[in-house]
């Protein structure tokens, strides 16, 4: 996507030197737009566990490129099973990392140490174009929904919840809950979207507003309390949202505080819609609530914020009293029962085994396992 | 309450002089402990205005000595009404500042001029003193719920989550909310208290958390988002929210997001309650969704955040880019189906018309009308 006219990825290899990664440092956003320049694994494992990666595609991307530069730097099948598990620890709630350096060792562990490090490349960028290609997708079999919102609508804009970002900035590009809107918007079609600010880390305020605006998309930023009654009173046509990991009966683990957004579309009849690429469902799963992994994160994450100054300059304050302990659970999981579907690179289907397997058939064999 | 060992009410004649009014600087805590002079009614509006004093019981206590203060320099029936009319547009959502000042006008204007300035006096420092009665014996009343939650607790440590500050600054003394919690605490039961930092304002992480903590109640703050994620995962084993204003068939307006915690209560099967001093009931309502008006804030709230600098200095930070709106409803209602009860001063009660009226026969009167 663009951002002041120039078209950007989130991730991409160095077109100087041709192997070193560059990513946009999303801890500055949107005050400083930093392209950041990683050489060894150490330094891709550090982008995803301080965030100046996240979102759950890019940081599979992200984790593929991160082994490729460790094979550069050591080709041996030692090496590559250590680099990967280093990868895989730095965060525990998203599939898409685990599924990322899994597709890249079942490739990596057939080749010869002379030829992995060209493998490993290949495979990285095959990720990175995939998860594009499956984002733009996604953005195509969405748009219907808001189409659809819109034919009720007599020519009103419909307003749109989302929750965090699983912008482009969460992916390699075009996004997942903001593809949809991104397509629509381009499409011409009049939408408004209700931003969730998205406490702790503020990715809503910092990061889905500025990629909305950088394209033109009209937005609302709101406190993460709002949108009940928001909804209540008529303001939201439809809630649209990403995830992390999603259960093969379609739970759903997002963003902390999308459990209960979830909740007041349901009280309000408004249509609650997660969109994902199939990497980030895990298949192994059933119940999300019991199953999936929360990462609880910093309590200074809760007790401080970060932002800009009036002079300009970034400054963190502490928002509670210095003797109050902070706990910060990073996600939370949103039960099947409560959404009107998911969105994918195949269509929209149920929340359910049913409907995801009737349009990944193939996972059969996974789900008989 | 105590802090630091000195017993405080949140407003009080100044003992010096026995006419001016002291309030604590509820703005700047829990960095700065400031206490202010209030000598007219414009100070007095300003301080309700700009939150340095705020939570309904307490609005209507300042609004009342506000009155007096107004009478001190003018005693005509003219500005009795003029300074009532100003008081009371200071905050639409709260009742008991309606009430307050009804309840002042009722008594002013049956007094001569004369008499106006010693009667209205008399008429705050009851209203103020009551206030704290009342609250008190909301707290005896909503122990035996904590008391119940115990007996199932097997010694464990009772969770009680609220939202926003209902506690003693909210109110002339006890709090609402936390008047059980207090009680419970007091009388050796063990209980720890989620604080939901209540963004936009933060009065969770900067009011709530820093009573309870000068109180010695432990407790923990949390993001808005969290509450839910406890509650799937059993952590909360009862909630206590205050009010701003309930309708006579039980619905509940209070802090933005209050709405979004009772469905996660009611989704996980968490006891839901609103304590409230019955000022807060406004008996000419029903339906409180349409019929409370919502008071619409400063967008500058939602995307700016004030704190303690490392330097020890208050700074406001912007959080989101400078050229996002943002929206501000600043109460949320919820339906009194959400709603385990009501505690109020005469006891606890079903959230419903014949729950109200049960404590309240006086009011049959109102409702016939």
């Amino acid at each position: 996507m663009k951002i002041d006219g120039t078209p950007y990825r989130s991730v991409w290899i160095d077109p100087e030197d041709g192997w070193s990664i560059r990513i946009i440092d999303q801890t500055r956003l949107p005050w400083t737009f930093d392209i950041l320049r990683l050489t060894n694994v150490r330094e891709a494992a550090h982008a995803i566990r301080s965030m100046q990666v996240r979102g759950a595609p890019l940081i599979g991307a992200v984790a593929a490129f991160g082994l490729a530069l460790a094979i550069r730097a050591d080709s041996s099948s030692e090496a590559l099973e250590a680099n990967a598990a280093l990868l895989a620890a730095t965060r525990p709630t998203a599939v898409n990392l685990r599924w990322a350096l899994d597709r890249m060792l079942a490739r990596l562990r057939r080749s010869r140490a002379a030829d992995r490090m060209d493998a490993a490349y290949q495979e990285a960028a095959s990720i990175a174009d995939e998860d594009a290609a499956q984002n733009r997708a996604i953005g195509q079999h969405g748009i219907t929904l808001i189409q659809q919102a819109a034919r009720g609508a007599h020519g009103r804009p419909i307003n749109i919840l989302t929750h965090c970002n699983a912008g482009w900035l969460a992916t390699v590009d075009w996004g997942t809950a903001l593809s949809p809107i991104y397509a629509a918007h381009d499409a011409g079609i009049q939408v408004h979207v209700w931003v969730d600010e998205t406490r702790p880390r503020l990715q809503g305020a910092a990061l889905t507003a500025f990629e909305l605006g950088k394209h033109g998309v009209p937005h609302t930023v709101i406190a993460d309390n709002a949108g009940g009654h928001l909804m209540q009173h008529g303001e939201v046509d439809l809630c649209i949202v990403g995830a992390d990991r999603v259960t093969r009966q379609g739970d759903a683990a997002n963003k902390i505080g999308t459990y209960l957004k979830a909740l007041a579309a349901q009280d309000n009849g408004v249509p609650f819609w997660v969109a994902i690429p199939s990497s980030t469902i895990d298949w192994r799963l059933t119940d999300g609530v019991r199953d999936i992994p929360i990462e609880e994160r910093a309590a200074t994450e809760v007790s401080t914020v970060t932002g800009r100054a009036m002079d300009g300059s970034i400054v963190t304050v502490r928002v509670a009293p210095s003797d109050s302990p902070a706990a910060n659970p990073a996600f939370d999981v949103t039960p099947a029962r409560l959404l009107s579907g998911l969105i994918t690179e195949r269509g929209c289907c149920a929340a359910s085994a049913g409907g995801l397997l009737n349009l990944f058939p193939e996972q059969a064999v996974t789900l008989a396992g």
